[in-house]
């Protein structure tokens, strides 16, 4: 038998931050037809809370790191603040929306990462994916929106980077379903030219990146992300979409289509 | 067929302000057996978080008022620092705990309160609880762990009385199970004398309830408490106990006992 097909689409801060761009986005999130989970990032609301108690972000070498003050504040604002509203939103738009961090319903084990040249403190990496229980979700039309906080299930919450969190829910849950992940962000793609957002290459396989990566049109900030994406292919999930946050319902935007 | 056991208790700020009796509690709620429900308070943490960024509690009367800043302080540590760290806790202790707000799955459906005399703002007042979702989770072996905070299905969050969550709770659930309402708080149940703790009156009717008020044994904040139990009573609840945290693991705890 076929598997049935599962959409999981990951919203970044560049949405997150701008209202007007989240309402639109979740009400398409809500038409979106099928089996869904919906991933989301940050954006700056933890920095402000930070700055307006006084505290400093910690950063190592350019890296920001989470000591248990900035814990605190992940925890309060990606899992309280951000999810729940968005939950509500979903709700109104009649989507069955159940916010969760990964230590609800044991949904995403993870260990705190491994102290090398850097201590990132509360980071985690990520180990397990609960796909029973999300599984039990999905079976009973509720529809899970995950933020990017995971557990250690030693009494530990960590922050998580939530393109990982997306990945490694594909993965995971490509085992029982037909999974398209969607990466949304603020580009209509992947650009062959940076300035020119017409310029999207619409299908990318794993040669075709070799040679965008020796020709320096996907560098920087754009490999770790794509890395993300073909690990996640090799390891069974079927369709990986980066595009613009309305991907998921405009018919004529352009979006790349990663495959293996 | 007889109905399934299911307990649903409620902690208050005066276990959540304290680290150890907190542990210790989740430690037995984990090993208490059969179908259960956590609900908690807020606690300190909330007024912490609004004096560190400078915001002033709104009091009307003597009254709290959720104002849309107090409303996100309320959603940030309820729903987020408190639930998170609660359910993480729970995982610890091999408790499969799913943190919840009302908006989470539609679970507790809420209006915004009818200004009267005094506008309390995001304050919530429950118009229905949405059992088919609950009963997914708790047949799945997962356990709901509600904080404080309602929505109105149009995407508002609500400010909620924990005391009166836990009741609507037992109440709507009193349908499909045999529901036992555990209130907890910093005394050992409702006491002859306010001083002495040992004085706890096992047993509580409706009869004795009225008499206990005439006397003015009952008085001042636990008339409130106590409507809300009787009230439960009425609907269906098979038995509300109001004790000390420790009343759901220690045989030898005394507590208070109500029925209709």
């Amino acid at each position: 038998m076929s598997k049935q097909q599962l959409h999981i689409v990951k919203i970044g801060g560049n949405i997150i931050n701008n209202s007007e761009l989240l309402s639109s986005f979740l009400k398409d999130f809500s038409e979106l037809k099928g089996l869904k989970i919906l991933v989301h990032g940050g954006g700056k609301k933890a920095t402000e809370l930070a700055n307006s108690i006084g505290l400093e972000p910690k950063m190592v070498n350019g890296r920001r790191i989470t000591d248990e003050a900035n814990l605190e504040i992940v925890t309060m604002v990606y899992a309280g603040l951000l999810n729940k509203n968005i939950v509500a939103e979903l709700q109104q738009n009649n989507c069955n929306a159940l916010g969760l961090s990964g230590t609800d319903a044991n949904c995403i084990l993870a260990h705190k990462r491994i102290v090398k040249d850097i201590d990132y403190g509360f980071a985690g990496d990520i180990d397990a994916v609960n796909t029973n229980a999300i599984n039990v979700f999905l079976q009973n039309e509720i529809i899970p929106v995950f933020c990017a906080i995971s557990h250690d299930k030693k009494g530990q919450l960590l922050n998580t980077n939530a393109d990982t969190i997306a990945s490694e829910l594909a993965i995971g849950l490509s085992n029982l379903y037909d999974v398209s992940l969607v990466y949304t962000f603020e580009k209509n793609g992947v650009l062959l030219t940076i300035e020119d957002e017409d310029s999207v290459i619409e299908d990318i396989d794993s040669k075709k990146y070799e040679t965008l990566k020796s020709d320096n049109i996907i560098a920087d900030g754009m490999l770790p992300k794509m890395e993300n994406c073909f690990h996640a292919l090799s390891k069974g999930v079927s369709k990986v979409i980066i595009g613009n946050p309305t991907v998921i319902s405009n018919q004529n935007q352009k979006f790349t289509t990663l495959t293996l």
